[in-house]
């Protein structure tokens, strides 16, 4: 088969196997690539200055392909928000679904100017590639127009879930498309890569709509205000929100920079089809009874600067919680994320608010398939091989354990990590070398370097001591201080009983050396160092960073 | 009433309300003080060298009364931790039940020489303190021997519930002492202070002795080792998955020095009584079968240096995890510590591993009482006067409409914070005066100071440039410097093309200075810190913290 030799296609997850967010996948073909999502994440460890994790690409600088396209599957953060950095690395005409498209170019006018060449997506509508044909199918998500992608290659046809539900009432009525999934099976499908995100949960994840008789409860036992909080770009919940809200006689006010652009937004894009009137201003609202109003606010994984933080800390303009108030945390608590949406929480109590959040009420539905949907898309592509993409390890384990379950051979279900490729030639498809693959850190205006993140590490556990001498270039001897300075380890304005004593041993060990020979400055920054270690240790049992300086007069 | 005035009952919590552990109360009448508990917890910034929080018992050397009773309701961290601590502050004798001092003993034997005085405490027998006595009362919950208090006071009786459940089927067969609860709401009880923990949620939490099916269940299945992790103190837990491993024929390894220890220690109490050879070393289960092998580890919330750390990082000596391994955590994930332990469940799934823990398999029943529960025990205590305790103000706040709902009086239902007191005088109860609570923190071998915390915390953020020029006391010019080194901005070692930068603005301005007068130290200070900050924010984004030295040469 010299024809499937020549165009054997290779599958290199960059990002989002083995960790949730920062998903990205490049597929290569006859020296052609193409990349399907380029999301963001944020990194575990806090107070380090850090910003976003960032996808490395560099992967795509020593491939020799041309990138051709840059697909997107939906409008959320850990599937868009890496676009402009990418763009700048790589840039290639970027496809997406209208509503995607929209949060595309908030994106990127955030980030200030990054040419992009935006071009749209629709289910039905083929896009051509290279050697590679892309055809969206239409998925369920929490965030609307969310699309599933049937790839078709001359090395067999690829269906890659994007982010996705079974939702069998969705709440703008475009449905799941079963009928489409189950054709593609049919026709044949070589590869399944499937969201694993929600692997771990037994069953269904039930309907988005399901929240909207508990919006309607809750909203007309509320005798004051009512607040919803929940990502800016779940234009779903927005929208249930608002229909609720219209029906029970309240206005929407949407609170925060970012929630106000997501209505016009969802406006823009036909989401949002309200009734004119339905969404006012915050001006507005002060003139209007408590019990004629809902507030939509951002901020429910306990952002600090966002709008459910500020109304917590009594901070938002115009608005104050006030006893009597229903505050309603309408998502899942982001693990990592608990303690600081619980500090919100408590703060919301103490002014009065009534807070309902999960598991005390039903106030929120998952966007991901759980494994009876996860099952079903399998059963309906009835795909050759299988590869978990969009989860922690974990995750990816347990949804290729139920990919075996469900039927397809156990030596066709790859469990791959960010990196590690496939190479697919004629339908079939057996492991390639690993690539370079791995996370970039933002820290203020550049890239982290790694080194100085471990610096600052050290710094924030013990703190740091420098020391100072003068050593006189003519003599060689020391002719001012051992002087030390201390930040974070002992109180630092030299009147600490502590920096005194262990100026006394640095005096002794010094002038040790000062007898006996002309000491240089590796010599005497060595034996501050060591000096220092050694008291600091035993007096208090910490190991701060000692930052030696000798200086030549 | 001349008598009962000049007999009230101050009631001052000092740690456990408003956020969950470090759990104190003190009871004080007629210059007496007793007191119930004291906890310790884990602060939840990370990466600052911090060890656990105390609770601020400043407050105990401001009050005149003599402290003559240190009381524990179980042996939990959260409630006999701070032990060593306060009996430093404010020695007295200590009474708790047979498991507690067991375990009591072991953290006194870990911090040092602590002298104490341990006195047994056991349902049923009243214990004198000044004027208070204290009777103990039977409760169910994740460790055994916990008791609740019922406190008689001149001014009234008070119960104080403990950490509790009202576990139908205790593992134990000691019952929740509904009578005697119910005896004493006959007697008629002033006040009820009652645990708050699962506030949030309905129904019951379930029996601890549900689990036993589930461990049976899981064991058989499992063809390989199973290995449980869980809190090494949650003796019921320990003695079940033994029972569960005698009965399907499976010696049991406690991994460990701590989970040996609670082993060791259950079987001195009593709580463990299996037929010798249930348990055994890990030398010995080298030789072993792996399906005859049950293992405890400890670590189910992650903890690095635990046992289950060191099994997912392959560095627990003479056991490593195979393939067909089974795992279960058998706890609830502490907000916090998700991303940790999710961490450790991907590596046991590397290593091959089938890992459970909640919500995929029942492995947990929590040891605090739910909704039905808590207002079960209002309902027979019948209190006059009601203080949620133990509890975010979330949970506590939760608590106390619920007392409300069940029939107290709401001007009746107290929302205390640390340091909010309530004054008791025959029968009625009143607020008080606040005092001075709080937590203070281990850091190193001494207290945390906050201000070198902050520091420390500055240092995490941003990182330290140290500038240092060297200045004649002849003359006042400057003879050697500036020179810049810096940790955590840029790299260090001097070729930094930002160093160099900011060393030649910082040079001309210096430069202005020196011309015009003779310049003395705290103005160079004063504009290299404001050279230095401009630089830095205005070239990459960050306010490193600037240390400027100078010295005089």
């Amino acid at each position: 088969m010299p024809a499937s030799r020549i165009n054997p296609v290779k599958i290199v997850p960059l990002g989002g196997l083995g960790e949730i967010g920062l998903n990205l996948l490049v597929l290569e073909c006859a020296r052609h690539a193409i990349i399907i999502d380029a999301g963001v994440m944020f990194p575990e460890e806090r107070g380090l200055g850090l910003g976003r994790l960032l996808p490395d690409v560099s992967y795509l600088e020593h491939s020799k392909a041309q990138l051709d396209a840059i697909i997107l599957t939906h409008a959320h953060e850990d599937h868009i928000g890496a676009l402009p950095y990418l763009l700048r690395k790589s840039p290639a005409p970027v496809y997406g679904t209208d509503v995607t498209l929209a949060f595309v170019r908030r994106a990127l006018s955030e980030e200030g100017p990054v040419g992009a060449d935006l071009r749209p997506l629709s289910p039905g509508t083929e896009v051509l590639a290279g050697p590679f044909s892309i055809e969206p199918v239409r998925v369920t998500h929490s965030t609307p127009d969310s699309v599933a992608l049937a790839i078709r290659t001359p090395a067999g046809l690829i269906v890659h879930s994007g982010d996705f539900k079974i939702d069998p009432a969705p709440v703008d009525g475009v449905h799941f498309d079963t009928e489409r999934f189950a054709r593609l099976g049919e026709e044949g499908v070589a590869l399944l890569l499937s969201d694993s995100t929600n692997a771990e949960l037994e069953g269904h994840s039930g309907s988005e709509s399901s929240l909207k008789p508990v919006l309607t409860s809750l909203m007309r036992r509320t005798r004051r205000r009512f607040f919803l909080s929940s990502f800016s770009s779940h234009l779903h919940r927005i929208r249930q929100l608002a229909e609720v809200a219209h029906e029970t006689g309240r206005y929407v006010v949407p609170l925060g920079r970012r929630m106000a652009e997501s209505v016009r937004l969802g406006m823009e894009t036909g989401q949002l089809n309200l009734p004119p009137g339905t969404f006012i201003e915050r001006a507005e609202a002060e003139f209007l009874e408590p019990r004629r109003l809902a507030f939509l606010a951002s901020g429910s994984q306990g952002e600090p600067r966002s709008a459910l933080a500020k109304l917590a800390t009594d901070t938002q303009p115009l608005v104050r919680i006030e006893e009597g108030d229903v505050v309603v945390l309408s998502s899942r608590f982001i693990p990592g994320n608990e303690r600081t949406i619980h500090a919100v929480i408590n703060s919301l109590y103490k002014r009065g608010a009534e807070v309902l959040y999960e598991p005390m009420a039903p106030v929120h539905v998952s966007g991901h398939a759980r494994r009876e949907e996860l099952n079903e898309l399998i059963r309906l592509v009835r795909p050759r091989y299988f590869v978990p993409i969009h989860g922690e390890y974990r995750h990816l384990a347990l949804h290729r354990a139920l990919a075996i379950k469900s039927g397809i051979a156990e030596r066709n279900c790859f469990l791959l990590e960010d990196g590690d490729t496939l190479v697919m030639n004629a339908g079939e498809i057996r492991r390639g070398n690993s690539v370079s693959a791995g996370r970039l850190v933002e820290d203020g205006e550049e890239l982290g370097d790694p080194s100085l993140i471990r610096e600052r590490r050290a710094l924030a556990q013990e703190g740091t001591v420098i020391a100072i001498v003068a050593v006189s270039t003519r003599t060689g001897k020391i002719v001012a201080g051992p002087h030390l300075l201390a930040r974070g380890v002992v109180s630092g304005d030299g009147t600490s009983s502590h920096l005194t004593r262990a100026r006394s041993e640095l005096v002794e060990r010094l002038q040790v050396l000062d007898e006996y020979r002309r000491s240089d400055g590796a010599q005497i920054r060595d034996e501050m160092v060591r000096a220092l270690r050694r008291y600091f240790s035993n007096s208090i049992g910490k190991r701060p960073m000692i930052v030696p300086y000798v200086m030549e007069v």
